[in-house]
């Protein structure tokens, strides 16, 4: 039931500093369970897509740091689906080497691009999306998913949609009229009450070779040296090509390099999706994705938890082993793990990142 | 320039739940230091007692279990001044069983009791106070010392004063109409307005044999006890006597069997203390000495205590080493302890026993 002309790419980049201190440098967000699956979002994102595109047709994109802990939750990932990256350069790098390899090994390659660290449980509903993006793909598009926004979410980037599309196999399919940045609570109210505008789920499928031209209209060195790079991949010249052309890739998201210009060209396509999604961005999404949106919940994460609450709603993630007590804390965030605790709310939760940049400047990197 | 006929008596007994996790069984509050002094609260008492009855002239009342802690805390403290509760039996036992040994090797002696987890830092005031309160106890009185409120606290019992007398050498010493519980907010602003409530420091000062006899009056059993504990005290026959005896004294506490029957009868003098005193009962408490009073501060203790704190207030007690970090969390209280950690508000600190009673139910008396 895959489908025959389709590759996943899975980025498997990031910390998730607003995460910190469960996401560290070592532990990035994407090898946590924060769903309470029993298993880690990377591994999750891997079983939602193998329907999709076989196991074999997976590549994963990732730090050098990180191959072992991939490989140890993804035993089934092919050597030859395994990208390393020696420095990070951002999505437009990652995902456009990704497309470059796979172009050069199959030219009609379909490729869909899913980070590693979202959150989707409806496995139905992410399908049926998916099959119109790869029916738009064939017809020559780039497709978005967007997803129906459920709540004025201000953490989440928009897709201003444009009218209905006839493309064949994409019955859902609309133009894009805009994306729009991270909106205030006003302009996320409106949003969600205008029916036109979607949550930017930062998918992607196209042809290869259409996602590259495009790169290559705004990025043409970028693009260059992904070819390069692609061109010595599979050969005895990969290491020395790596070394020295990854560490000057310009460093540039593939929202700017490649779906705003393709927006503006008329070539991106958003098929709306209506399943769940989240980016789990912070400790209040965590909060959220456990409580089923209830606000008088407690959510507890981690697997030997010892918590006693009195009084007490938000979200504790225990990964100590000691006992923890709250008593008449609300919307609180308790991060407990060996070397660091965090305490926080969750309307604080954005303002994590900040910690981890002064802990960056101060130069205590060994609780990063 | 100590007194001579007096003999201090220190009660170093209950674990100070309300402190929980700081406070355990094995470790009660008296062996914390909670004023950044860099002692121990007991070592502040008994430093603050040396002037007033010399060293050798101190009594320490304690559990068995705390024995080598206490001796280590006090090196000075000389055997026969050790009295070993071999179960705790309350303040009225304690107080007594020490009042009761005294008398016995020296009929005159006058005993004060003072607790060893209280926080007074104005030495000079102090001994101007317990100096009166002697020249009570010699003139027959049982003396107790009440300090002057500087806030509508609800969180100590308050002494309702009576007229002046005129005891030589306690100018400022008065009756006592009543001893007051705990008393509501508006009450308590009544209280501080009045001019004639002070807080009820639970500190007594009288003759042993004056003590003694007023405990006879509404305990006589206990008395009976405590008087055949004393006669075995200094002979080879204490370890049978307390073994025997002991177990069966009635716990019940000092206030109500010598104060409020002592005031009934006209017998109690209240001298006002204008020192600073605070019984540091719980994390509130301990925030508000540490921030001068000032709500706006984040008061930090822990030796090696590593905070990152972020528009945060309360107070925060490290003693796991591990990094801390508190983002917009106001009056908070966070105790971090190697295997357990609380979360609170300084609101909410009256209700950590509850917490400590909980995990008693539970069996969990690992981290108790």
């Amino acid at each position: 039931m895959a489908f025959d002309d389709f590759y996943s790419v899975i980025p498997a980049g990031g910390i998730g500093s607003r995460l910190w201190p469960l996401s560290r440098a070592d532990a990035p967000k994407f090898l946590h369970d924060l769903t309470g699956s029993g298993q880690t979002l990377l591994r999750d994102t891997w079983d939602r897509l193998v329907p999709l595109s076989g196991a074999d047709r997976i590549m994963v994109v990732t730090g050098r740091a990180h191959r072992a802990a991939v490989e140890e939750q993804l035993p089934e990932l092919a050597d030859p689906n395994v990208v390393l990256e020696s420095e990070p350069k951002d999505s437009s790098a990652a995902i456009g080497l990704a497309a470059a390899i796979l172009l050069k090994r199959e030219p009609d390659v379909i490729v869909g691009s899913f980070a590693a660290d979202h959150v989707i449980r409806d496995i139905r509903g992410f399908r049926r999306a998916v099959g119109e993006g790869i029916a738009a793909a064939r017809a020559g598009y780039i497709a978005t998913i967007g997803i129906t926004p459920t709540e004025p979410a201000i953490g989440f980037g928009y897709i201003h949609c444009g009218g209905p599309l006839s493309i064949e196999g994409a019955p859902n399919a609309v133009g894009v009229e805009s994306f729009v940045e991270k909106p205030d609570l006003a302009t996320a109210e409106r949003y969600l009450a205008d029916g036109v505008h979607l949550w930017n789920g930062g998918m992607f499928i196209a042809r290869a070779d259409v996602l590259l031209a495009q790169l290559g209209q705004s990025q043409p060195e970028l693009l260059e040296g992904l070819s390069e790079l692609a061109e010595a991949w599979d050969t005895s010249r990969r290491g020395a090509v790596v070394d020295r052309v990854w560490p000057r890739l310009t460093k540039i998201a593939i929202d700017y390099s490649v779906a705003e210009p393709a927006a503006a060209a008329g070539r991106l396509v958003v098929i709306p999706g209506d399943f769940d999604w989240d980016d789990v961005g912070d400790f209040a999404s965590i909060a959220k994705l456990h409580s089923g949106g209830r606000k008088s919940d407690l959510a507890i994460l981690g697997e030997n938890a010892r918590v006693l609450a009195d009084a007490s709603t938000g979200v504790v993630i225990s990964q100590s082993g000691r006992l923890i007590s709250l008593i008449g804390v609300t919307d609180i965030v308790v991060v407990d793990t060996p070397d660091a605790l965090l305490v926080t709310t969750t309307a604080n939760a954005q303002r994590v990142k900040a910690v981890v940049d002064a802990l960056k400047l101060s130069g205590r990197n060994d609780v990063l």
